[in-house]
């Protein structure tokens, strides 16, 4: 380290821990209606965006979080024709979701038009399949989304918020769930990003138990590296709105798929559903 | 965070990244002949060593990588009775190898004692190991107890360093491999750690040429979560004398462990030898 690095720091003070970048220089900034929107050039992780001075996105990592939020229920549901995908405005989960030919409409609902904005500015690349015909990029309140949503319309909901603070605190309680449990089919799946298991194991039962009240049958917490993310280690809990197995999958499919990917393929998906010793007994499933 | 928090922060200058801890305390220092040691106390983390500034281990968070460093290597091969730390001065891994009851001698060789009578007092539940009549710790250069070993008398060799700078360099080049091949019977293993594969493929890679070009065989590199390493992503490269395959292990033998352990089980080891994608077009086995 040369006297002149300068290093932007968040420091986790739920898990006493902290994760830092080398940065360049400051690219940009918006405060919108929700929250402060920041935008850091690195050194070796080319963009990061920050919201309210957490750590959201940067260019080299966030293929770890959109791959396994994407593809592993997409893989998990037998036929997921359409999605909706609550949060999500950097868009890397929806291009994701699209590589999936199967998939027939799939709508993106941020309430904050910025972050999509921002991401359309610095990460291009993750906003590549927002013009694709089957893809519907919407800026509105998530819960009030899924409390309108038609009735038994919707394959697979993913929840790709910010920490549970904030504007996405009414993502993780059961009166959401319920409005999500009702615009799912039958075979209906939702998938919500569930923090680190290492640090924010009390987080993960108390979304478990308020999905539970809600309806949802069967739950599957998936861990994946997340660098930029307290701890490094984060996870997607799957629950379903019918009783089922969420460890299978479709094997063959994942194993067949003609899309790239940088993390995900289908033994990281096995892997995925591995649970460590400490999590098994934490999360009998 | 309230304003009187301390944070200490490690700048990993050739990852462009930082891990950090909230601190309580400064516990003890010592400079000892090799390197200088430091110990905290953390609000979340229990204790915490570094080594030159470097983190080392947490309480916390060390199972991760003692685990498997370990078990996936032990259970990978059929028999393995004499094993040989090289580095693991916090005892850690001697503790883990000491769970396989058919190890008979398991000799620790750190360099530096004052490792050793850091964990002592500060993680003593690392150390408890250390006084089974099957254990060794001694303290001398693990270069030169390699280049003394008796020809075909080890099964597995453990190279649980620091980075490949400073006291550790030489334990990443082809002479030292060489030398570990030597000292290893037919169907002798080597693992080693081998730091993060987002960030440090490159070492990756040179360590595997090295390790070829002394004689070994077979590769596999399994990773894992590591937290207070960075990226929060590690990993170990085991390698093989003989040729044979590496994703095999004792599968019946893992799945009827009879000792305790927080990370590793039989599915922990089949995960972490499904390779991401990425890893598998950087290290085709």
């Amino acid at each position: 380290m040369t006297p002149s690095d300068t290093w932007f720091y968040e420091n986790f003070s739920y898990t006493g821990s902290a994760i830092g970048f080398r940065i360049t220089r400051k690219l940009d900034e918006v405060q919108s209606p929700f929250q402060k929107i920041e935008m850091y050039e690195s050194t070796d992780w080319g963009n990061i965006m920050t919201i309210d001075g957490a750590m959201m996105v940067t260019t080299r990592d966030n293929f770890f979080y959109h791959e396994m939020m994407a593809h592993a229920p997409l893989f998990t549901h037998a036929n997921p024709k359409n999605v909706v995908i609550i949060g999500g405005g950097d868009c890397g989960t929806l291009r994701e979701v699209l590589k999936h030919k199967g998939v027939e409409t799939a709508v993106q609902c941020d309430i904050d038009e910025q972050v999509t904005r921002m991401a359309e500015k610095y990460f291009p690349e993750l906003c590549e399949s927002n013009n694709d015909p089957r893809a519907t990029v919407m800026f509105d309140d998530g819960i009030a989304y899924m409390e309108n949503a038609e009735p038994e319309s919707i394959d697979l909901i993913i929840v790709d918020s910010t920490d549970p603070v904030g504007p996405a605190e009414g993502l993780f309680n059961e009166a959401f769930y319920k409005n999500c449990l009702k615009a799912l089919r039958p075979d209906g799946l939702l998938v919500q990003q569930s923090e680190s298991p290492l640090a924010l194991m009390h987080l993960i039962h108390d979304m478990r138990k308020a999905m539970s009240d809600a309806g949802f049958k069967n739950f599957r917490t998936l861990p994946f590296p997340q660098p930029c993310y307290p701890t490094g280690w984060w996870s997607g809990t799957i629950a379903s709105k019918s009783a089922c197995d969420l460890t299978k999958f479709r094997e063959g499919d994942a194993s067949a798929k003609t899309f790239a990917t940088k993390y995900y393929n289908v033994g990281i998906h096995q892997g995925a559903l591995m649970m460590p010793e400490f999590m098994k007994t934490e999360l009998p499933d």
